[in-house]
């Protein structure tokens, strides 16, 4: 890395000399960008870096809006306070693009063991669970700690409560989520082909405390809908106890969650119109509603916050780059994905324009490198974008795939498709809890998130030629978390 | 330190020499203490300090009766677990001893800031509010950070709900709750005094949770009683973020709180009988109750398997101490000292044949010392004790007034008193919260904690005079907290 660290210095190094003497530069090539185009992106890194306003437009909208549950009050105020944001800072066409959500509401909720101890448990349903029949559920308690051993004990499941006890682990990659979320997502729906009454499942998180981490989980058409609810860890942790002292152990939940008729939310969309190529667009996006329980802080707060600083930093430009730099702040990324099925259907014309797009939803971490999914002559590019953000630790590629759940629709179009890699240590301590709030922004990290998205975009709006875009093979769709 | 170490390591080679050739020892002395005396005790310290059963206690209480506030089914509970325990580790003369305590029930409670932003705010009544009236009470808020800024703005206040906005600093020592903990206990009446309608306070506690912390205020006789809640920390960030954008704003807070008959609770006993002076005692102390939102695991059932376990541990040794070595559970210590006042009461008689109280209430962190409060002439032995526990970086005193607010009634009666100190970094995290739970033991902590316990008890039951009692003018009464 140091070496193509120093090749790109030594560049800009000249660059800044021919600068120096009022010489107008030729369109020389820094690797695959341009000298003109990387010295833009180092500038633009270079400033971010140590100071931005991205942390002022997460507090913006987890003071003024707070929790924004698609189709709730404080998702309409997300709206209106992102429109509003973006008219502020001067962004372009901002406007609001009609977005029908699903609602799910939560409703109060209680659990408790019964026996053979009396024991209150923190726990909050799962994102479109079913409620429990009104006074509740009670029932034994079976606790299993994989799908293999729910199977080996199918013949005791019936009429039971499922505990799906399966601790997640801390990786600085994330990938410990997504080897423990499927017990919350196909959890409910696994039990109950089994004859189960309700599930609770040990929080999908990496803290200690009593908030339970709640989450959506999949209803498959072929099994009974029943009432499903996280626990808190150290909950998961007494019950997991209280199963091993060996006598039949029972809980009673109430859940009076539910679904109600669909509603209406938005997009949030303002852009930076291209000075050569308007009709071709970057799209920068993160999602604008956040789960009940916190205040969507780090997810998806920080990715507002850092893609409208993003595309601010760039807008205050003395040049505004050649292609249209589009910011979309998409609905109901938790509970449905209308936002980003309703932007791809709504754009369908216009998307084998799309030349990029790059979501922001990994929360407050520091970024490492990018993830990328794009025909295989648009891995110079990458890398020398990487190489560019090797001195703020942002500079490790991984070509498996980037994207974001609300620009996964885009995929099938073949447009390239980014993320920023962050570090995600801390992050599942607060996903989709209580705890998701303003003080668990990491302003510093948060800038250098704001400079490595504004160099990539910055780039990949400024490239002579088009990225490479996905090969049909590699179009599948993605899958929702 | 490594000088006085070093010699008391020397004597006990000296000892185990003699030991060794089978030898009487005579009653030779190491220090203060005697070589018999001193070798016991460094037997207990390291045969305790790398395992004990402390923390299978605390989880015995805290699975079987989790919370506990006096007069409620937990706290019932809690007494007949300790009465279990005490008699399954074969304590001698097991014993209830009643204590009528007065009942405090939290009831339903909520907030929320409706002006100029709409929020819902985590808080929790403290312990002894009133209620609101029926439907919440709704007023502007004056935030202040210092008793002297609501005296300068008090003809602010009247029909206020005034917010108490300060900090507690994260210490070793645990004098950070010192300072702010007096917004919690005497901020209700002052603001109240002044015409304020309820309290609120920036909780207690050096943590970043949704999750506040509750606590015991003080109304003073000739100020009105006001509802008071603590706001979580992430929830007085943002109420003080709100309040600094300068505009007027409205909270509504309502709570159920309030005091109910009182009801009956017990003190539970059990000692070891001393084998030549069974009247004169040595006192280990803890609470049983505590308070509501948790499991009362560091508070203080942490205090309960230390000194538990340090009693099993001294019943395990061939020979029985001198003195009787007595374990006081006491009732009530969160809201109302009823069981240490109860136990001060009960055996008046006996006090005075009271050779020393320990209390352990200060959670799980590493012993780093002691406290006392005897007279001077028991300097050299708690020095000796020191010295002895100075492998386990437990030999600093403070003799600054050691004790506990259950044996603080004890003081008047000039029994000398003390504590372990222990490293207080990471108890106010927790404390008086719902995340008050078993999983944040640290056993291992725990179990030096008892080895210190247990070679104090040793030593103080040894002795073959009594240690100096208080001189009257130190025997003030012990404020609670």
């Amino acid at each position: 890395m140091r070496s193509r660290l120093a090749a790109v210095a030594a560049a800009l190094f000249v660059l800044a000399v021919i600068a120096a003497v009022g010489a107008t530069s030729p369109p020389n090539e820094a690797g695959p960008l341009s000298v003109e185009s990387a010295g833009v992106a180092t500038g633009l890194r270079d400033r971010i870096s140590v100071g931005s306003r991205a942390s002022e437009w997460v507090r913006e909208l987890t003071e003024r809006a707070g929790p924004r549950l698609a189709g709730s009050p404080g998702d309409k105020a997300a709206v209106a306070v992102a429109l509003e944001t973006m008219k502020t800072l001067g962004f372009a066409k901002v406007h609001a693009e009609r977005v029908v959500v699903p609602v799910w509401v939560r409703g109060s909720e209680s659990g408790e063991i019964t026996a053979p101890v009396s024991q209150k448990l923190a726990l909050a349903a799962l994102g479109e669970s079913v409620a429990t029949p009104e006074g509740g559920i009670e029932a034994e308690v079976i606790g299993v700690k994989s799908f293999e051993e729910l199977q080996a004990r199918k013949a005791d499941v019936a009429r039971k409560i499922v505990f799906f006890d399966v601790p997640t682990q801390r990786t600085k990659d994330g990938s410990g989520y997504g080897k423990s979320v499927v017990y919350r997502s196909e959890g409910p729906s696994r039990a109950a082909r089994l004859g189960a009454v309700a599930v609770l499942v040990r929080s999908i998180g990496t803290d200690v405390n009593r908030l339970p981490h709640t989450g959506a989980l999949q209803y498959e058409a072929d099994a009974p809908k029943i009432p499903a609810a996280a626990l808190s860890i150290p909950d998961a942790d007494l019950l997991a106890f209280v199963l091993a002292r060996g006598k039949p152990v029972r809980v009673r939940m109430a859940l009076a969650c539910g679904m109600r008729p669909d509603a209406e939310s938005a997009n949030v969309v303002g852009e930076i119109p291209g000075r050569e190529a308007p009709d071709e667009i970057v799209v920068l996006g993160a999602h604008l509603d956040s789960w009940d329980l916190g205040r969507g802080a780090i997810d998806d707060g920080a990715g507002c916050g850092i893609v409208l600083e993003a595309l601010r930093q760039i807008a205050s430009l003395p040049t505004r780059p050649r292609r249209t730099i589009r910011v979309v702040l998409f609905a109901n990324e938790e509970n449905g994905l209308a936002g980003g099925k309703a932007y791809a259907a709504a754009h369908a014309a216009e998307l084998g324009k799309h030349v990029a797009a790059l979501e922001s939803d990994s929360g407050t971490g520091r970024p490492l490198g990018f993830s990328w999914n794009a025909g295989p002559s648009a891995e110079p590019v990458i890398r020398a974008i990487g190489d560019l953000l090797e001195p703020l630790g942002a500079g490790e590629l991984q070509g498996d795939g980037g994207g974001g759940a609300d620009i996964g629709p885009l995929r099938t179009a073949g447009v390239p498709l980014f993320s920023v890699r962050q570090d995600a240590s801390r992050y599942f301590d607060y996903h989709h809890t209580a705890n998701d709030t303003f003080d668990k922004i990491d302003a510093e990290a948060l800038d250098r998130n704001v400079a490595a998205v504004a160099a990539f975009a910055w780039v990949a709006a400024s490239l002579p030629h088009e990225l490479e875009r996905i090969p049909p093979e590699k179009r599948t769709p993605a899958r929702s978390r």
